[in-house]
Order: structure tokens, then sequence, then C-alpha cells
């Protein structure tokens, strides 16, 4: 933050301050993307410009006032693609490969030869076709599995993901699926997208995995579809209410794996999220075009950009 | 087996009993590749040209008297190539991704945040350059990682591995490698190569991960290079007992991953195995040449074949 302390004066500030940090700024960098001071806050903020949010979701701060403001929101955009990427395959070939049970074997210092799936073969669907999507398609396929995408409109012949289909038509691809990625923006039209139609419309023996944002899913209807035996397991980064709380049965159900919101955060991230701002900083302070504008009607930075 | 039955008298048998089948008998299909039945019982091989075994390696029945004898040994090279290097990559992203922890504090209703590792751009060491080895090194490459392989002979350009290094020279390359993957046959040469001095010369971080045989390995010095710190895990699928003692140190260390010699076997691995066995089978009935035939001199099959 040196080079930026040179060029402006700089509030550092928790919730507890906020209000009086935003109150003459004319940009606001949300470090802490998680926190749900700003919207509470905003009616302080008398003079913002622009603001940066260290992270790719954008929903945070999609609250209306800064919605229908003229104010520019870019975000973090390529942080997080690879480490994201890396997590959902690696939870691929855990599941693939019963790793799980392996380490409850383990523990309990028992020998149990399995049978276990091969990953190379299998038939991906990746849910968010935004570059981390795009990242996770690359990496999936890289392994022999197959990949198909799904955004707004269907396409073919898409550099990472050869088809796309509509998420109109969400219940119609499911079935051909093995592994289902949520990586999606969350919007309005996302918003619950994964609900018990979706869950019923998967191919018996699916996996779910969700690196997007837990309001993309109706956990009661996950939690149901998991008991049910519609979903042979999810891998979950994100929740609806985080941190999860402690009694959600997600925690103690054996096909899930739950990690607390940290799939793309890999060491150095803090770094390279500020490298970002800086970077888009520097340009703001010179008058260049800023990079990672978000289309706030949108809820995400159009491909492109 | 159908086929053969039809064109062969068959004889099934286990431990017991294996004396008298072998009596008389052309031609041997050895299924439980870790019985050591067989050089108990090879006195009674009275009229045996062939031996066929189920398993890529071969040291099961490098017993002298094969070893020595005109019988021609065939293997079931390529069967579980791409499911172990899909098992490797699984635990290199499981020890990145931190997920044993993960699933550890799942275990116990916590959310604890953590920065993990990236996969990308690590370096891992893949010793032995036979076709499973190979697979590894396709796999972990897709990746983004970097990679080399260790066989007999130091060469350049391969088309898997780029840089092979000479096996003679493993501890001046192991301070190199963020990964070292054990895949080399069993033989004279490699038994006990990963000893005390192999740990000691590798980076501080390092991860070992055994896919070839537990008899690579010198496992005091392993379990003393993890309680040492000197390697920061280990995957382990071979152990030089199997299965695993209860009283073995290694199950209940915190960064050790373990698994009952199954990395290789996939669902439907039995089949594929009578399969292969099958056609050299039907080679061997017509008077063609077999496939995978192993250099009994080096232990294995030699590439080419």
């Amino acid at each position: 933050m040196d080079d930026i302390e040179s060029a402006a004066e700089v509030r550092y500030t928790g919730e507890k301050g906020l209000e009086d940090a935003l109150r003459g700024a004319d940009a606001l960098f949300v470090y802490d993307f998680l926190s749900t001071a700003v919207p509470r806050a905003w009616h302080a903020a008398d003079r913002m410009r622009w603001v940066h949010i260290a992270s790719a979701g954008v929903d945070p701060v999609m609250f209306p006032e800064l919605r229908e403001s003229d104010v520019v929101l870019t975000n973090s955009r390529g942080v997080f693609d690879d480490s994201i990427a890396e997590y959902v395959l690696g939870v691929v070939i855990a599941f693939a490969k019963d790793l799980p049970r392996s380490l409850e074997l383990q523990r309990q210092v028992r020998w149990q030869h399995r049978e276990t799936e091969r990953v190379g073969g299998k038939r991906a669907l990746v849910v968010g076709t935004g570059p981390i999507g795009r990242a996770i398609a690359r990496m999936l396929r890289a392994t022999g599995m197959s990949v198909a995408g799904m955004g707004r409109r269907a396409r073919e012949a898409d550099p990472d993901f050869g088809s796309v289909h509509a998420s109109a038509e969400l219940t119609r691809w499911l079935p051909e699926f093995d592994y289902v990625v949520a990586v999606a923006p969350l919007t309005g039209q996302t918003k619950n997208m994964f609900d018990a139609p979706a869950f019923a419309a998967m191919k018996p023996g699916a996996r779910f995995v969700n690196v997007g944002r837990g309001e993309l899913v109706v956990t009661a209807d996950l939690i149901a579809a998991l008991r049910g035996g519609e979903l042979a397991g999810a891998a979950l980064d994100v929740f609806d209410t985080e941190p999860l709380p402690p009694d959600s049965p997600l925690w103690s159900m054996e096909n899930v794996l739950i990690s607390p919101h940290m799939s793309g955060d890999f060491v150095g991230w803090r770094n390279t999220l500020v490298e970002v701002f800086a970077e888009n900083f520097r340009r703001w302070h010179t008058g260049r075009p800023l990079r990672n504008v978000v289309d706030k009607q949108l809820g995400y930075v159009p491909s492109g950009q």
C-alpha cells in the first residue's frame, strides 16, 4: 500500500469507524469482502466514485444504493482462478478415489481394499462461464474428463468448454453429468438455481461441487437430496450462512466434504489482492481505464474485459 | 475365461492345491499377485513354459528358479497406468489443499480458514520411467506442475518427462523437488533406494508418494524423516509388509495418507486383467509373440515392447 499512501490519503478501518471513513472518501477498497458493513454505512459515502472489492463475486456490495449509483465497481477477477480449479479437481479425485473413507479407515487402523472410480472419461458440467469456471474446465479436461459449460446463452465451440448449455435448460442437461460444479456469480437469475427439481434431475451417483456462493443452492433441498441418495456426494466450500452453523446436518454427512470458504485462498493471496487493487489505483489516479469493471446490471464483469 | 476353457484344460486353484495344479501344466496365470505360494510350489512345475501375472510389478515371481529358467514371464502392463496417475494427482492436491485437515476439522465441527498451497508451478520427480510413471508424469504436467523423471540412464527430451535423471544421482537431484513419486519396479538396484540419506536430501517441505513397492523404501528411515520434519508428508499405497501391521506408527501420523494397495484398482480392473491374460493366451495358443514379455534380468518389461 506504500505507493498508494504516497499518492492519496488512505484511511484504514474496520466495521466500527466505517461511516467516518466513508465521509469525504473518493474510493473504497472492500478488503473483507464478506463484511456486511458497507451497505449499512453507505449513507455516509458522500463523494464516492469507485469501489473495488477483494473478491471475484461482487454480490456482497450489490445493494440497491450502490447498484443504482454512478459509482464504478471493480473486482479481483483472475486472482483465484487457478487455485479454485485445483481445489475442484482435488475434490473430484477425492470422491473418485474414496479418499475420505481411506482417511477414516486409517484413523481406525483398518486395512480395507476397495475398488475405486476412474476420473478419466467422466463428465463434468461447470455452471458459470467466467474466468474461474474456465480454469476449472481446462483443469478437469486436462485429466481426461469430458467437460461442458453452462451460461446464460447456449453456444458451441467455446475454447474452454466446447459446448455451453443455457442455464434455462438446467434440468434438461443435468442427467448427463457425473459431476456438477457451481461457480456462477450470485445474481437474481442464479439464486437458488440448485433446488429439489435440479437435484432430482441429476444422474444417479452424481456429485455436486459448490465453489460459487451458498445462495446458489436451496440448502434444505441439497440436504434432502444427499439424504435421499439422489446425490452421491457434495463438496461445499461456500454456504448460505458462513461460518456454517454448528447445528447444520451437513457437518456430519458422510458423503459431504466441507471447507471454510477457502478454495481460492492460496499462500500469498492477500498480497496478490492488494496488488490488483494497487494496479487499478494507479490507473484511476492517472485517469486510465480501470480493469475488471463490473456490469452492475448483470452482477459480474462481462467477458472480453 | 470361457474362450480359454474351450481351448485348454483350465485348473483353478488357491494356495492349497497349487502343487497338484502345477504338475503337468504348460502355463500359469498368477491372479493373486501378492501370494507367496508360487515359489514354494514351483518344484512341481514340471512342464511350465509361460507364466503371466495379474500385476505390473513382477517382483513376487522373481524367485531364482523362475528367473533362471527358460519360462517366459509376462505381466499386465498398461492396466493400471491411468488410475494410478489419477490417484497420485489426487494425493498431491490433497496435500496442497490440506484436505485431510479439512476432513478432521469437519469431524470436529470446526470452521477454520487456512491458506493453502498452489499445485501449479510445483516440481515433481517421478522415479520410474515405465508406463505408470509416464502416465503420472503426463497427469501432473497437465495441471501445471513441472515434472522430471528418474531412470537407469540420464537422458533429455523424453516425450513424457523432458529430463530423465540417473537414479545413481538420486540424492543430487532430490533437493530440487516438492513431490517425489516412487513407482520404480522392485529390483536389486531399486530396493531400499529411499533411505535416510535420500530423505535427508529432500527439499524442506517435500512430500513423498509411494505407488511402487514398499521395499523401495527403508520404512524405519521414512518414519524417522516424517518425525524429524525432513519430509512434510507421505502418501503410501504400498508397504514392505502388507497389510500394514496395526502397530506401525505410520497409521497415526498426521502427515501420512495410507491406502491399502489399491491405487490402480478401478471398478472393472479384475475383468480387464483377465482380458489381458486372454489376449496373451490367444497369442500363445496360436504361436504368435506374447505381449509384455518381462526381461527377467532387468525385472521388468523393457520400453519399446
